[in-house]
C-alpha cells in the first residue's frame, strides 16, 4: 500500500479501549445478573434483517435514519435499528417458545441521527420485556428489574416514575378535549413538564390554540389525579416484590411516546448524582400482533447502557474499579533468572490469578515496572538472585510504590 | 399493516434463541476468563468502518465477499469483515496504548460467502494478538492460551501443530525450486496434506507442473525435516508456560496462508471428539505497518466459536448445562395465597436465587409447572394451605418428579 489512510472512524461511531471496556463489561454483567436472578433469558438476533421486516413497523419516520442497502446478493436488506422489531419476528417465527417470554437483549442498534455529545450512531441497546401476559405482575416484575439493577449499578438515589394511558387521556377527557388527536397533542406538550416550567407547557399549548379555560382546567385535573386501580395495584406489587415506596411515584404528567404503548408507563431519573433518565419503557399490547397476526401483550423497560457508562466514567463514580483484569505483572529480572519467572507466571495463572509475564526478557526493570503502571495492574513481581535463592518473591505494590519480599507460596493469599 | 411479513432470517443468519444462548454464553464466559488469566484485555470496535480503511488490506478478492455501502449521509462505509483491520487502525490511531498490547476481541463480521452447513455470513470471530514485541515469549503465550482455552471448554485431546515460514522456504529451496512463487505454489499443495492422502498431493504437484525428482525430494525434505531453534525454543516457552509436551507437534507441513503470516505459524485439531481444526493463527509482523506506515511485530490466533458452540450442541458434549439460569419456578397456589408466593420469590432473590414467580396468579397448579418443565427451569417452589400455615414451601425436582416440603428458611440450602 503506498498511501497510507487515514486512521479514523465515522461519526457517532466509537472504539472501546481496554479502559472503556472495564465500566462496560462491569455494567452489562451487573445488569444481566439481575436480569438472570428475575428468570429473564437472553435471546440475539442477526444484525441485518429484510428490509420489509425492518420497515413493516416504523414507517417512514424511522426509515430515515436505517442504514438500508443492497447486500452482495441483490437483496434488500438494512441494519437492526431497534431490538423490538426483530423479537417480534422471533415470536411469529418460533411458536414454540414457551409462553410468557421473558427475555432480555443487549445488542447494538443502528441509527443515524445526527451525532453529538451522548448521541451515537451506534447504540447498544438493552432491552428486557414480558411477552404474552396481560398480568399487572408482569409490569411489577419490569419495575423492580428497574430497581435491582439501578441499586446494583451502584446509584443511591432515583425515582421510578408511574403512569398509566387511560389516566392522561381521562385528564384530557376531563378538560374538555374531545378528539383524540387533540388530546394527544395536549399530552405531548404536558410530558415536557418534567424539563420545562409550567408557564412554558402552558404557552406552548396556547400557540397549539388550546383555549386558557380548558389549559387551566388541564393543569387543575393533573393536581388532582389520583392512581387509579391500575397504578395502585402495580405499586402494591412491586414493593411486594422489593422496590421501597420512596422510589416509586405516580406522575400524572408522564406520558412515553403514546402511539407505541397502551397500559401502564414507566420512567426512571436517577437524581443523585442528578444525570437524569435511565430507563423508560411501559405497556405494548398491540405492537407484536401487527407482525404476527396475532395479538400478544407485552411489556418492558429499556436501559440507556451508553448514558450510564457515560456519566459512570464522566463523574468517576467507579474510582475503584480497576482499569485492567491484570493483577500482576510478573518481571523479568535476568536472562539467568528467566526460568524462575516463567514459573512464577504459570504458578499464579494454576491458582486462577490474572497475571501477565513481560515478553521482552532482556528490558531494564524500569521499563517493566512503568508498563504496568501504565496499564493499571496494581501489583508487580520480582524474582531476583536473592528471592531466587530463598524461593521468595517481591511483591510491590505500584499505587503505594511499597513492596515486601514473601515466600513464593505465599503470594497467592498476599494478592488475594 | 394490512399484510402480514412473512417471519424469516437472511441466508447465512441465525437467531440465538435462550437455549443456543446457553452454549455461547459459557463459551464466551470460559475463553473470556482464560485470556484475562494471561492478561489480555478487551477491544471493541465499531460495526461500521469508511470503505478506505477495509479496503486498504485486503483487496479485491475480498472486496466481493464485503457488505459495502453508502450510509445515509452518502458515506462509502462497509461492515466490519475481519477484526484484524480494526485493530490495525486503532494502534495508528491511539499511539498511546502502552506496547506490547495484548487484546482480545470477540464480535461478529460479516462476510456474503456461500452460506452452508457450518458456514455463516455473520460469524462470531474471536481473536487473541500481542502487537509490538517479536519476543518468542509471546508466540508462546499465544500457545499457552490456545491449550487452557480448549482445556477449559472441556477438550480432551488436541493437538496444537507449529512450524514456521522460514522452515517451510528451506524445504522448498531444498528441493529445487528457486522461484519464491514457485516455491508458494508447492508449498500450497502441501498444506493440504492434513486433509489430503499423499498420493494426491504428489498428483497436485505433477499438474502443476513440478517434476518427479523434485516432488521427491519434497517428501524426503519433510519427513526428515526438523524444528530449527525458533520452533525449539518456541516448544520449550510454552512447556514452561504450561503446555504439556504431548499437546505440541511439529509439523513441517503446516503453511496457513503464507502472503500474510511471516515466521511461526499454528494450529489446532481436536481428535476427542474428532472435530478438526478449532484455532489457527501465526506472527504476521509486515501487516500493520501497512495501515500505520511503521513495522509493528504482531502475533496471535483466531478461536472458531461458531464451529466450537456447534459441534458442542450437536454432539451433547455439555449434558449438563442447564437450559436457563433460572433456578427455581414460584408457582402462585391460589389468589389467597399469591402474596405468600410473591414473598417468597422476594426472599429468594434476595439471596441470590435466580428465581422466577408465574405471572397469572390464576392458572392452574399443573400448568405452571409444565411452563417450568418447557423453560428447562429444574425446580418449582410450592406454596399451599398447609405449608402456608406451617411457614414451610414443597420443593419439587422437575427432572426427577420427586418433592418435599422443607421449612421456608431452609429453601436457599436446599437449592445450593
Amino acid at each position: 500500500m503506498a498511501k497510507l489512510i487515514e486512521p479514523r472512524t465515522l461519526p457517532g461511531f466509537r472504539d472501546f479501549l481496554p479502559e472503556d471496556m472495564a465500566v462496560r463489561k462491569k455494567v452489562i454483567t451487573t445488569l444481566t445478573g439481575v436480569f438472570e436472578k428475575f428468570g429473564f433469558q437472553p435471546l440475539e438476533n442477526p444484525t441485518l434483517e429484510y428490509q420489509d421486516i425492518l420497515l413493516g413497523k416504523s414507517g417512514t419516520e424511522a426509515e430515515k435514519l436505517m442504514y438500508l442497502f443492497s447486500d452482495p446478493g441483490g437483496r434488500d436488506v438494512g441494519m437492526r435499528y431497534e431490538l423490538t422489531v426483530s423479537t417480534a419476528r422471533v415470536l411469529a417465527q418460533y411458536p414454540q417458545l414457551p409462553k410468557p417470554f421473558k427475555r432480555y437483549q443487549i445488542q447494538p442498534v443502528w441509527r443515524a441521527d445526527k451525532p453529538q455529545k451522548g448521541r451515537y450512531r451506534e447504540i447498544t441497546q438493552c432491552d428486557i420485556d414480558i411477552f404474552g401476559t396481560t398480568s399487572l405482575l408482569a409490569d411489577a416484575e419490569i419495575l423492580a428489574v428497574v430497581y435491582e439493577g439501578l441499586r446494583a449499578l451502584g446509584f443511591g438515589q432515583f425515582t421510578i416514575r408511574v403512569n398509566s394511558r387511560e389516566i392522561l387521556f381521562a385528564t384530557m377527557a376531563n378538560a374538555g378535549i374531545s378528539s383524540a388527536s387533540q388530546q394527544l397533542s395536549a399530552i405531548q406538550s404536558i410530558d415536557k413538564l418534567d424539563k420545562k416550567a409550567e408557564d412554558e407547557v402552558r404557552n406552548e399549548l396556547s400557540k397549539k390554540d388550546f383555549g386558557a379555560p380548558i389549559i387551566d382546567r388541564i393543569f387543575e385535573n393533573i393536581k388532582i389525579s389520583k392512581p387509579n386501580k391500575n397504578i395502585a395495584e402495580l405499586l402494591d406489587l412491586a414493593e411486594k416484590l422489593g422496590v421501597p415506596n420512596d422510589f416509586l411515584k405516580f406522575d400524572p404528567t408522564l406520558s412515553r411516546g403514546l402511539d407505541y404503548y397502551t397500559g401502564v408507563v414507566f420512567e426512571t431519573a436517577v437524581t443523585q448524582p442528578k444525570i437524569g433518565s435511565v430507563t423508560g419503557g411501559g405497556r405494548y399490547d398491540k405492537l407484536i400482533g401487527k407482525f404476527t397476526g396475532q395479538d400478544m401483550p407485552a411489556t418492558g423497560t429499556s436501559f440507556g447502557i451508553d448514558r450510564i457508562c457515560d456519566v459512570i466514567t464522566e463523574l468517576n463514580l467507579w474510582p475503584d474499579l480497576p482499569r485492567t483484569a491484570t493483577k500482576i505483572l510478573v518481571t523479568i529480572f535476568s536472562l539467568e533468572l528467566f526460568d524462575q519467572s516463567l514459573k512464577l507466571t504459570d504458578q499464579l495463572r494454576k491458582k486462577n490469578i490474572n497475571a501477565e509475564i513481560y515478553l521482552d526478557p532482556a528490558a531494564k526493570l524500569d521499563k517493566q515496572l512503568k508498563y504496568a503502571d501504565q496499564k493499571g495492574i496494581p501489583f508487580a513481581a520480582i524474582v531476583g538472585p536473592e528471592e531466587a535463592a530463598k524461593n521468595q518473591v517481591t511483591i510491590k505494590n505500584l499505587a503505594t510504590k511499597q513492596q515486601k519480599t514473601v515466600p513464593a507460596e505465599n503470594l497467592t493469599d498476599e494478592l488475594r
